[in-house]
């Protein structure tokens, strides 16, 4: 289980290694959504998303004896970046299991970053037997993308860096708006914030119809999502809330809130035009909350973290010509 | 004359009023370059470029009674939007002189800021007579984008930033790219890092046809532009070098490098793609002289300024379908 401790060490580990990432702001946007909106840029973090501070704790927290040997991660986006360049930079092999369907791109880009890349058909064989068979072989850890409690303790740097960023802008109190798919950054900020900005509150943020966050805070237990696949925010679909990040969440999280493709393409198009960042479409749900549903938020000042900007150019000049 | 103590002053008065920009990378532009490649994101400055730096120093710079009359520049650009924020977080008026056929964004946007925009027919009528009427009549100070002591104390904030940051990222010794129009922030940094870095040295970085300063350096006299317009960095297009900038350019820049218009765009594309940032093609130039103009560069860590990021969504969009 993470705690505050846990998420203190894994800053502590991090320095040096991940940026502090900026809080931005546009005055045309607080414009826009009638109060205060700062934005934590997280896309400008190694790997172009948070994944890197979890991969970056959950490898360099291992024992030396076992961190030798290597890390093994299944994910065809963020979180195998994040992983894989972690374990470049401790100079430990990783293995990352694919499906052979993926974007040759991504694919490349987790070689590049000195990764094994593994693939599979999805049709065909079974992830996680693949997988537990070269980990038992190679005597390789599993570092799982959001159920693990130093991957947790990694996004939650984030929620530190946050709190002091916030009150070196003089914020007193806020929502801080977070995009969730399994919940190991909004779980992690939540704790961060709960031990150091009280006065900060998370609010998960989903695309509309994988909003299972969301209906699971409201339901008061875990609800999965109907489809598995169909939102343009793929980094963040999930079947349902993690087992270690839901009842962190369920302690400590507001009420979630859904948004349309089209909000977040929107919002992808106005971090372009405002703030000068590129965010993916699951990174920009946050703000596109903040700008969009402002009915469904309290505080004069709130916080949208954009998780991630790992976006095809297709996507990003369809919404700028759509949105721009 | 713009000396280090006036940086040192701008810094002080810029506190907590400019943000802190990062400094970027990406291990595929350091193997793309064949060294390491820092990129300082000054396009995520208030305003989206470093212009704010030097409208806050000068607005912040003069007496009360004189600030509080209001200022007034002549712009279609970046300058105008600093000088209208710098001016409206003073609580004082501005002024911008545009052409009645600049876009229509830039006039909005620079509306938008508080200011009060001046149109004037670029074919019949002489922008200086007009901007000399209104100064005299209401007693506003003319904030110059360039030779303007203040002005480049403040760009030289920049410099001073740099220093530290590449002291925290552990390099000895690098050549700073940094893209040239009138010089303001060319001048500012180099005496920035003459006084605070002597190991990094100083590269201004032009548009092919528009290398009117390192054409100027090689000559050790100020040599013009044939051409006043036709390159798309028209951010930093001008005719000559400035009269306070150049002197100091002289005594402290290496050898000018000129990029293409298309080596802008490809760094655009590549800023993008890598550092998940949105780049103007003027912003572009000292990126893409460090990585396409390897030959012209001797250091093993050059560290590139991406200046500005206000770039149209199709001037955008064609640089990402082309070069993404």
């Amino acid at each position: 289980m993470t705690s505050i401790e846990m998420i203190v060490a894994a800053r502590a580990r991090l320095r040096g290694e991940a940026r502090r990432t900026p809080l931005l702001s546009s005055p045309f946007l607080d414009e826009m959504a009638g109060r205060r909106v700062l934005v934590k840029a997280e896309c400008l973090q190694h790997t172009g998303s948070f994944k890197f501070r979890g991969g970056w704790s959950a490898v360099s927290g291992l024992a030396p004896e076992v961190r030798k040997r290597g890390v093994i991660a299944f994910s065809s986006g963020n979180h195998a970046q994040g992983v894989a360049l972690a374990a470049l930079r401790h100079d430990v092999p990783s293995v990352i299991v694919m499906p052979s369907d993926a974007p040759r791109l991504k694919i490349e880009n987790t070689r590049a970053l000195g990764a094994e890349v593994v693939l599979y058909d999805r049709a065909k064989e079974d992830r996680d037997a693949i997988g537990a068979r070269i980990a038992g072989e190679r005597g390789l850890t599993l570092v799982k993308p959001f159920d693990d409690a130093l991957v947790i303790a990694g996004q939650g740097t984030v929620g530190l860096e946050l709190a002091e960023q916030a009150e070196e802008e003089g914020v007193q109190a806020a929502e801080v708006l977070v995009p969730c798919g399994g919940g190991g950054l909004s779980a992690g900020i939540a704790l961060a914030l709960e031990a150091s900005a009280p006065s900060l509150t998370l609010r998960t943020c989903e695309p509309e119809g994988f909003d299972d966050t969301a209906r699971s805070l409201a339901a008061g237990k875990v609800v999965r999502n109907a489809a598995l696949s169909g939102s343009i925010c793929d980094a963040i679909v999930t079947p349902e809330p993690g087992k270690i990040t839901f009842p962190i969440l369920t302690r400590l999280a507001g009420a979630g809130i859904a948004v349309s493709d089209d909000e977040a393409l929107r919002a992808m198009a106005l971090a372009f035009k405002r703030l000068k960042i590129v965010v993916e479409p699951g990174g920009a749900v946050a703000l596109a909350a903040a700008l969009f549903h402002g009915k469904a938020l309290e505080s004069d000042t709130v916080i949208a973290v954009a998780s991630g900007g790992n976006v095809d150019t297709d996507v990003f000049t369809a919404a700028l010509q759509r949105f721009g």
